[in-house]
């Protein structure tokens, strides 16, 4: 049997999905609760390989067993065998031929920003905080010019193995809630640090340090020496995965 | 000069408001950045005493120099000086005669409560977790029947020190935000664990184990043993306060 599981976790203290050796990783704490709970060794796959730092609120993984469980209990005995920085939300049982990161229709990431003078105690884990005030009517009108289908290699991160660059965007947009600003891109599938990497542009355009209109020619220019700086990964967040 | 702070933190290491020896209050780490800033040792008085890891949103705080001082500059070093889990958000002059307990009209606390079978990482360390399905519109109704000039007796922790067990509540509101609840209540003071234990009264009624109109009993008893156990303090907010 193969089991699909809709988990969020706080990525504060985790290095991130992927198991690493002596390093807290999501992979691998829930790789651990998934082997006592079924009484033998599980293996977790999961849709979006996150980067240390980065949130979950919607990571998809799957695993299989030669047992048919209950979600219901399943839910409630790894959710008690996981730590408080980990929960696991709900589980389905899926098709054998199913997988995790393949079958995944998109993903939807969202980024936080912390736009007011002071810092947040409460969104300080989870919000990159920007002193000044940002213009957001340029922000999104730089985010709705990178819908579509896109080579991203001015947002592609060194080290990035992906086959090729260019990525399908259904969804880019930049609100303000308060003092809170949310960035949330929807794509068929995510270059190394690409959000983070739009971001960091996003918010020079916000800053006026660049005009909305120049991320159209920064994607044309397939340089990622051109675009601007990483942004961090505590206000990044796997907000949901489609299948 | 007496100025007067709004100031906001997360409780979850703090052994609350006040100085205490061998232990990390809010008003030893704001007096300490203080002293450092003005170049004299400082007091700083606040609106709301908040227990060990209940949180504030806008705690109002007074102190006093004689200094003149510029709310831009001291706003960036005070929190320069002060840690990641509390932030100074305004600062203004007031009257000499001003009193950050005594001026205040009314305070405005918020309980949140966590109500989805599965935990959430992002609001374990502000919500109180519930996993079963509350009745939002019984604690809805019993929060209604709160509002008004009341003997809170039952509700009053041991060991309270106000004069009398009177006060006037303006605001007292449950609503859901998906899956967060939301108890809002605001009065012109509150007693001791006024607001924790109304809503470990309230939990009950949304639990089905009392009626919404038995709080109308309750205050009428005048007695603390018959009414519902004390909520725990990290889904305490204190929300704002008026002057």
């Amino acid at each position: 049997m193969q089991y699909l599981l809709t988990i969020e976790y706080d990525g504060t203290d985790f290095s991130g999905w992927q198991i690493q050796p002596n390093a807290r990783t999501v992979q691998a704490t829930l790789e651990a609760a998934l082997s006592v709970f079924l009484g033998h060794p599980a293996r977790a796959t999961a849709a979006g390989r996150t980067d240390a730092g980065v949130h979950a609120a919607g990571q998809a993984v799957c695993f299989r067993t030669p047992r048919e469980l209950s979600p219901e209990i399943a839910l409630r005995a790894l959710n008690a065998l996981t730590p408080d920085d980990l929960g696991i939300r709900t589980m389905h049982a899926v098709a054998d031929d199913f997988d995790a990161r393949r079958s995944a229709r998109s993903r939807t990431y969202r980024y936080y920003l912390w736009n007011r003078r002071s810092r947040s105690p409460f969104w300080r884990r989870y919000a990159w905080h920007i002193s000044r005030p940002l213009a957001i009517e340029s922000m999104a009108t730089a985010a709705t010019l990178l819908r579509g289908e896109h080579d991203f290699s001015s947002f592609r991160a060194a080290g990035c193995d992906a086959a090729h660059p260019t990525r399908r965007v259904s969804r880019s947009e930049v609100r303000r809630q308060g003092d809170l600003v949310c960035y949330e891109i929807e794509a068929t599938a995510f270059l190394r640090h690409m959000v983070r990497n739009i971001v960091g542009t996003l918010v020079e355009v916000g800053r006026g340090r660049r005009a909305p209109e120049e991320v159209v020619t920064l994607l044309a220019m397939r340089d990622r020496t051109k675009a601007g700086a990483t942004a961090p990964a505590h206000g990044l967040c796997l907000w949901r995965v489609d299948y």
